[in-house]
This record gives structure tokens, C-alpha cells and sequence, in this order.
């Protein structure tokens, strides 16, 4: 076991409050209200290129998404704020705040604002306070024999990542889902009152859902084909097996993955908004592995499930 | 105005909710919860060589020092912890964040842990959640005719500072304190239903005063004599006008500033705790400025209130 994890395993020690959920869910459920903190740190999660708009913006959507994988109605956010000393970053990034809180309905209530020392990266966080629903699923509740949905399409943010790596000045659909991702609150409160458990994808579809099948004490099957793509995806990096496991894997997706008792079809039995869609991608099993098919041959996990990386290991709260 | 007063004043603009309290108080109060949110920075709110087991005790003091001065009992908290690659480190701050929590009873339920670019300076942060009482008191209750009374002891933390300033291996009471204050929860509780404005001193008792002042609409008298000295502090810095004037400007004292009205002395009427003390140190005026006697005379105002360095301009929540 490295130190790293010791830090963790040390957390869920100490954070034996049952609205902890021992750390191991995407936030913590305190009298009625799912309440969530997510930091994010220049050369980390973003780049200091990155549009500051679009950095206030993703701030509030990534905590957002925690809200919504949790059925969770947004109430309150408290913003911890890092002055750069640019004052026109920091003038626009909180119009990207403003524009994201104002979209979904979240009211900003309070937080800091702290100078860090010359040429430190920004480090920016939000804590977001929810509503819970009748029921707020955790990651843990999944049974084998439960089927795994996907609301929302992958791979569209690490597509649009990949445009502008290449070149600074990418524009389009893909690079916009990069900047300025959409929590998918709706879904998340359709899905969330019969989801045996729930999460969002932030960091890879497979990783994130070998994180679920480790909270919820199972494995996993996934038939690639059924991962659901986007028109804009296909279009710039095709449909073949290459593509979708980039898909699986690239993270910053903000799709909701749930398990559904198999008798449950969400599609039919549940009130669903019009949009993003709902795939169903394959099973909980007994066991603890997630295996992976592709026109039904299974075919060997890829090395790298996701953005381990970067709050490598499963950390408190992840990296949405 | 500064670029930076704007970006203070964009927030207020924003922050229209009345849990939001104009983003002038110490905390939000959202349905029957108090929640303060306070990031500390390497190199700013703490040195690098400071005990690790002290930032992370001191982090969750100052938090649970902003729920003391809104009379509000600990219930939550969400640790943001930036892993900083020396484990060693890592682990003994939150073997202090374990410390502070168990010694005052708030819960730790979630948060989110990120890794740093390489050589970056720590940013710690963390969301406290009290449960408020019958009242609770904002920064902006103050009227001309209070009378200010302060719970704790002034200077003591500065004192500190200086003598680990002048020497890294200093060690005593003064030092004690600077490393790890003490959130004056049960006092704040007891001073909280009747006090008309409350907050806590953490940035120097003039700076903060002058920010009660500001939220409430008027000014304020102080008698330099009337501030309460511990015996360590005497002993170490004497108890002449300039060791009152460190006193009232030092900072980092979380202390509890109060005001109450005139017919109300809070050490007769109200039921409080044996320790701290608590002193009358002046009263509420109408205008807007501070004024300060020492024996009786009229002395200018020090040039530097406090520590707003660290956090100028008046920021969403202040240092501590």
C-alpha cells in the first residue's frame, strides 16, 4: 500500500459520521441535504490557457454533477477563491461562476477569498449544498444481476481536450463540452428515486465504474458497443474499437452511470427528461473485476481506466 | 477602487440569497445551519515550517471559531486536502485535523483530496456546518449605545509569533496559543441570543472592529486599558500603550467581539462559561469611525489595523 493511499484509508478512519458514507460516495447526506466540495488546481484540471469563464464555469458544473448523481435539487454553493493578482482572470471567472450558478439554479452564500503567494497555480474550490430526494442513491447499493445505464454520451470532453492539445485555438462542439460541461441535474432526480446506486463519470466511464463495483462489492460486465457516442464524437474520432475505448476511458464525461434492478427498464417505468439520453451498457456480476466486450468477444481491459492520475488513488470525492 | 474591491463587490452582487447575509457576515445561515467556509495557504496563512499536526488543528479552529461567533454548535465538516507528495507531512496535519475535530465535536462527512503541480505552496480548506441557535447574531446588528465586550484575550497569538519570528525553536504559552487556538464555541453559544452584532477577532481587534462598524452603520469607542491581557502576554511584551497597541492590531487572537445593549451586561444576565473572560471594552457610536482613548485621552488610530495584508480587501469571510 503506497503512503497515498494510507492518507485516504486514514480519512475513512477518522470520518466515521454515517453522513461520511465512508467517504466513498461522490458526497456526503447531512439531514436532507447532499453536500459536496470539489477543489480544482491550475496545471491539474486546467490549463492556464483555459478561457477563466469556462474555469468558473466547470468549477460549479463538477460539484453540480455530484449533486446530480445524488438526485439532489441544487440550493447553495460556497466559493473558495484563490486572488491570482490578474484581476481580469479573476473578474471573469466569476462571471463563469455566475453564469453556471444562474443556469442551475444554485445561490452562492459564502466562501473566502485568500491571497496565495506570487506565481502559485490558482487553486479553486467550490462546496455545493443540494436537496436530497425520497432517495439518494450511493455508490455502494449496486447487486449483481443490476443493470448498468448511462445517461449522457462519453468521450465528447476528451475528444475536444485532444482538438485543443493539438492546436490552442480549437473550436466546435467537442472543445465546448470540454469547457463548459452540463450537470445533468434533471436526469439525476428522474433516475435517482429507483437507482440501487448512482455516481457521475468524471474521471473515465471504467474507472469510475470499477470504483461503484468496489463500493458496492461486485464486478462488472460492459459490452462496448453499447456505450452511447455522440454524433460530433463519431464524426471526429470514428466508431471502432479504438474510438470507444478512448471513450470509456478519456473522463471529464459528467454522464450519470446508475444500476437498476433488472426488472426496472428506467426508460419505460421512470419520468425521464427528453434529454441527454439513457444507454443501457451492460451488468453488475458477481466478483470483483469489470470485464469488457466489444461484438460480444471480450477483449482485455486497457491499461489506463481513466485520469487515475490525477487524484490517483480513488480519493475522497474524486475529481467530479 | 481597487480591481480587487470590485472583485469583492461582483461576488456581493451576486451573492442576492439571504442565506448569504451580503457575503459581510463570518457565515451563511441556510434553513436552521450555519456554514463558513476558510482555505488556509502555505506561506501566507502558515510557514512552511510550522508543525504540520498545528495547520491542520488551526484549520479546523479557525472554521469552528466562525460558527462560535454566529452561537452555532459543530456538526460537519469537508475537508479540501491538497496532497502535497511528503506524506510524512500529510499525515500529521490530518492527525491535527483528527485532533481539533474529536476535541470540539464536529464530524468530518466529505470533501475531496487533489494532487498539486510539483513545488506548489499547500492551499487547506474547509467547510464547517453548525447547527445555529434561537439567534443568530450577524456582524451588522450593532447600534450607537452598545456596549463591546470581548471574550478571550488579545495578543497572545501575536506574541507568539514574534518569539518564533525571533527564534524557530521558541516554546511557551504564547507560542502555544499562535499554534493552536482555541475556538470559543460554548462562550459564543451562551454570548449568542442576546448579543445584538457578534463576530470573532481573527485578523487584529481594530481591523475586525472596524468591519463591525462598517456592517452595522456606525462607529465605535474603545478604551486601550479596557482590552483583556493574559499574564503570559504582560510578562512577555509589558502592559504600556505600545504592548496594548500590538494587542489590539496583532491578530489570529479568535477571540469573540460582541456588542450588547447598554441595559444588558452580558457577565450578570446571561449563564457563561467560567473561561474565557469577557470584558467590556467600549461602545458602538454614531458615525463611522474608531476611536481610541488610552486613560482617558484621545490617541490617533495605528496605521495598520490588522492583518489585512493577508486578506485585503474585506474579503468574503476574512482570515479566520
Amino acid at each position: 500500500m503506497t503512503t497515498e493511499t494510507q492518507i485516504i484509508q486514514r480519512l475513512r478512519r477518522i470520518a466515521t459520521h454515517p453522513a461520511a458514507r465512508n467517504l466513498q460516495d461522490d458526497a456526503a447526506l447531512l439531514d436532507g441535504f447532499v453536500i459536496t466540495h470539489d477543489s480544482i488546481a491550475e496545471g491539474v484540471h486546467f490549463f492556464p490557457q483555459d478561457p477563466p469563464t469556462s474555469v468558473g464555469w466547470k468549477l460549479v458544473a463538477v460539484n453540480l454533477s455530484d449533486l446530480a448523481a445524488k438526485g439532489a435539487r441544487p440550493v447553495a454553493a460556497l466559493l473558495s477563491l484563490t486572488l491570482s493578482g490578474d484581476d481580469e482572470w479573476d473578474l471573469a471567472f466569476i462571471e463563469g461562476v455566475k453564469a453556471a450558478s444562474e443556469s442551475y439554479g444554485i445561490a452562492l452564500i459564502g466562501g473566502d477569498t485568500i491571497t496565495l503567494p506570487a506565481g502559485a497555480p490558482r487553486v479553486l474550490g467550490l462546496t455545493a449544498i443540494g436537496r436530497a430526494g425520497a432517495n439518494t442513491p450511493a455508490r455502494s447499493g449496486g447487486q449483481p444481476g443490476d443493470r448498468l445505464w448511462v445517461a449522457g454520451t462519453l468521450g465528447d470532453s476528451a475528444a475536444g481536450l485532444a482538438l485543443l492539445t493539438d492546436d490552442a485555438e480549437a473550436v466546435g462542439v467537442l472543445v465546448d463540452v470540454y469547457r463548459r460541461p452540463v450537470p445533468l441535474l434533471e436526469m439525476g432526480q428522474a433516475l435517482a428515486p429507483q437507482a440501487s446506486a448512482m455516481m457521475d463519470v468524471s474521471d473515465g466511464l471504467l474507472l469510475d465504474l470499477q470504483r461503484l463495483c468496489a463500493a458496492s462489492g461486485c464486478g462488472a460486465e460492459v459490452e462496448l458497443d453499447s456505450l452511447p457516442l455522440s454524433r460530433a464524437f463519431i464524426a471526429e474520432r470514428g466508431n471502432d474499437r479504438a474510438a470507444r475505448l478512448f471513450a470509456a476511458t478519456g473522463g471529464d464525461d459528467y454522464a450519470l452511470l446508475a444500476a437498476f434492478p433488472p426488472e426496472i427498464d428506467p426508460a419505460v417505468t421512470l419520468s425521464l427528461p427528453k434529454k441527454p439520453t439513457l444507454a443501457c451498457i451492460g451488468k453488475l456480476v458477481a466478483g470483483s473485476s469489470v470485464m469488457l466486450t466489444h461484438g460480444g468477444e471480450a477483449i482485455p481491459l486497457p491499461e489506463r481506466l481513466g485520469y487515475e492520475h490525477r487524484t490517483e488513488p480513488p480519493p475522497m470525492g474524486d475529481r467530479g
